[in-house]
């Protein structure tokens, strides 16, 4: 049994994540933290768990913390680098589910989250927890950036056109759209239901702070910078993004859904639709799962791929815990195999 | 290991029982059927289940229907009492989903549903399935009659009360409103996402057919008839039923959540909540449990119980395989217990 | 020209008050205040209004809002009542759409509120804004206090029983249910769309601010106190109401039907509806209007009544314009006749 | 007053077309037709009309609608043309909303709408009706065929760019989601509430229909061919779409937002939103608007332009009526002009 400890279980990556570690068969889950809800049952904040676990949010401690195998932090960005390099000296294996170790350079990472950075020495160590890039890496890392939800569907859309250099890549549109669990459990105007529902629009074109993560990561398989529009947009709907991706191929020729197919058979938790059909969020709500089409429209010389995720599943919580399995020799899919609840 | 098999795979029950039965441990499911997709991989059909299972619908057969233990119909009203005295005849077991099993008395039966009734004779065999009153029976059944949706949350939240003769049973109030999965996945004007969506309405008001259900079940337990008043509303959202339920306490003295809780101690799929605290639908969303709060507002002589449940669940596919469970000497909670998503 | 203010234009009942006061043709708006938003152009905050007003958020200030013919409240509970004497004392009349002014009995107010009451001596002359109760009283009110959104639509529907005496008048049972714009435009993690959307309960059940105002009111109709239980639901929607009403009939002969579209008929915001259909509460939705049925369900002595409003509009600002339209001498219906967006 | 006749009001173009309708001041609404609802009224059918109009739905008939000086058609493709040969030959002037008149080139309109076009002759005549590039040929138009819904939101925010040639255009992207009163109101599976809620998803990506009606747009106005990708999505909302469209600069120099602004300056329905807002389709619910905004991310070579409509306003029956304005010398905002309904 893996001992796991988490820190900042209130909000939705952390309740989700105490949802998918409650049902995995090898974790005991030892520790749970909020400074705000300490004392307090988690059952008693969110009763789907009443059945489930009997477990009290704690104040974190980095003694009590260092006694698990592994500890995972679903807090604010800017916390686990102030508590990680503590934890890794004690021999802790940590998975941070924020952004504080996303980004290797530190100056543009700075940049973007508007702060110091508190323990820049371990960047270069922290592996970037995509398994379908990183997988062997992730195994014996102490340090797991565990990726943001849009870079996960917007990279693994566009992963075998770059790898593969079949596209124009310093012109890659991404048009992204989440449902609104991306923004938090925070109390904000903006995303009480009243201002959301029957509405659409986009956000963050100036600049998001995915964007940079996603071109580090392309660039790094292109093996030179990209060129990327980024363009989110809120869903009036709780879970779930979805991504088109647009980019001019170089030539025509390749059998793209072909070349999906190959990429990603041996991945378990990426499933390339049959030729013709499309996804939809809802085929991979509450799983681990990233589903993907690829198309050529009217054989021009544009690529369309459709990539939908669950952002706090394959977009958070259950991609850490595919990092967890690996870092810890499991079955990868363990703990993370059911069918998404349809309707 | 079951052999199972689901006559009608295409409707939401039917695939609730499907994602459900892929899960059960000690479940091989043989046989799907479906005249109108017979060929088609069901995984085709809901996407949800393309890592899962590779399984066909197939046009329904008694023959091979009968080398199941069990055979579920998640059939529309009318259908199962065609092929039922075939398949117990040759040693099959059944849980119907439908209502062709669930009113004890042929005439109000065929007044409600408007058919003549195919095999009359069965009626007074088949056993009630709600395992909260009738677990005794269910575990010999060949025939369980699996109840309706609002039946399930109705008669659990009033069952306490009625048990125990504490209320003026000739004014029973439930005001019910159900999530739009209730209505079936059929092609129909008035349940379209533009039709519904931020709106909300009582229908059925004149007499809907759970309406003699519940009151035979309340009627049983009473000992006498009693007089219910029904509203079943329509939620703009898919999953869920909240029961309302009102009656006149015959004296006050009673500690309502005290009897409350006692009497489903040691049930695994009824949640008494602490005091004061209410029932949410999404609590139960995609699990097999029934939520219940009590309430006497203002110490007056009038109860206030809130019911919830998942009308695809408790209220459907799960509930039957609880009663599939009981038959079969399992566990009863096996392939039943994980916490619902949320948010 | 009528001249208005409105004082606290930055919720939803704010800004529903402005859309309408536009659209209005004997209005000219003077004054819109917020503290927070001064200076700010109120088209800036809500883009729906960009063009049809330039007006910008200003300090509330009791000279510049003493220039105008009538004040509109849209503010927290406890605001008005510190505004009103003076603005009073200057000649204005005043429409409070918050609670200062709707409970008698200051005692009671106090106790339901949690404060003390600033102007209690103004209590008994304010007069509570039901037009269909009150209408000679408004026509020369200085104070009127608009009605809170559940008590219109559960006082409209229970009113033509209580004014005939035609039902046992002590286990009055209001099961309503609201959409989420009634909780108001303030930061609250329960009202984010995450989690509301696909979720709906029960609150409030120990009792609602409303229970005291919908008591006093069905009270003073039946001349005498009447027993009632209210139990508010939450629903998955932005706008509306629907409010399910159960009492026991003291004689099955009267013609409920008849009763009804009697009552109403020359009421130009209540519209009884055909025998045998049913309100939904989309067909209100932006507009002043109330639909009723009323149904005996199987022929029994227990009365179901269904009363739907839009929660900001009949439930809200709609109805202060309607009483502003009266206190003016305007016709009742000026500025408040446009169809309900279907879908 | 104009005498004004609408075939074909049963679907979601058709009901908004009366509300609209039954609110202009110049209009006197003489027929409504529907074959399946002859001799319903039509406020039993949508009872957010019951207290606006008491018109009955009519059999069509060439004779009694040649009576009208401006008849609608809001049917399904294929019927207007039926008709409108024999409509103008008495003198008639025709709207339809539906695609009949939107594609002048017989073979392109025959290939993507699977049938022989009924009046080929006329095609060349009918004038597209998107006011903001056709005002002076639809004034004196006798068939104006009114553009798509997408059409409008991907062209009008595409316009100055392409009739300013700063874009490259054979690599145009129209990223697109559209609410799902878009699919009208058949009965369909796939619109159902409970197969569309909390999902979202593409579709139409080998080709929809809507994309030779742009492309023929875009083209006139650049003067040759232009290279598009369209892909629609399908949001779960009721109604709005919003286009985000993505272009490479031909150079960097222009300050873009002015020009946008400048070249919509003086159309009454096209609102570009001040430098670094966004708009959100909330804002134009209800409403005959398009709301622009046009960014350059990090100041580099790719323009993104979002563009908002109600799919059935501006997108439909708000543009119907805004060239009937225009038709008939009509002020062209004539009973167009209220603000949206927020929230």
């Amino acid at each position: 049994m893996l001992s796991v400890g988490v820190v900042g279980g209130t909000g939705y990556t952390g309740i989700e994540l105490l949802r998918l570690l409650i049902m995995h068969p090898q974790v005991e889950l030892k520790y749970v933290t909020s400074r705000s809800e300490a004392g307090t049952k988690v059952s008693d904040l969110f009763p789907n768990l009443r059945e489930h676990t009997d477990i009290e949010f704690t104040v974190p401690d980095i003694d009590t913390l260092s006694e698990c195998d592994i500890v995972f932090f679903a807090t604010p960005n800017g916390t686990a680098m102030k508590m990680v390099p503590d934890l890794v000296a004690k021999g802790c294996r940590v998975i941070d589910l924020a952004a504080d170790f996303r980004i290797k350079d530190q100056a543009v990472w700075e940049h973007w989250y508007g702060m110091d950075h508190a323990c820049a020495e371990l960047l270069s160590e922290a592996v970037y927890g995509l398994p379908e890039i990183n997988r062997e890496a992730v195994r014996d890392a102490r340090i797991v950036a565990n990726p943001g939800c849009y870079p996960t569907a917007v990279t693994l859309g566009f992963l075998p056109l770059i790898e593969n250099g079949l596209v124009e890549d310093q012109h890659l549109i991404a048009d992204a759209k989440s449902g609104i669990s991306g923004a938090g459990r925070g109390a904000n105007v903006a995303m009480l239901f009243s201002e959301t529902n029957e509405s659409f629009k986009p956000y963050g074109v100036a600049g998001h702070r995915h964007l940079p993560e996603i071109r580090q990561t392309l660039g790094n398989i292109a093996g030179h910078d990209v060129g990327l529009t980024f363009v989110p947009h809120l869903l009036p709907m709780i879970r779930g993004i979805e991504a088109s991706l647009y980019a001019v191929l170089n030539s025509t020729g390749t059998d793209l859904h072909e070349l999906y197919a190959r990429r990603y058979a041996a991945e378990p938790f990426v499933d390339v639709l049959p030729e013709g059909s499309m996804p939809e969020t809802r085929s991979v709500r509450g799983v681990n799962m990233c589903r993907i089409s690829v198309f050529q429209p009217q054989g021009g010389d544009t690529v369309v791929v459709s990539s939908v995720i669950d952002n706090l599943v394959k977009g958070a919580a259950g991609q850490a815990i595919q990092n967890m399995n690996i870092m810890s020799r499991l079955p990868e899919t363990e703990g993370l195999v059911h069918p998404a609840l349809l309707p």
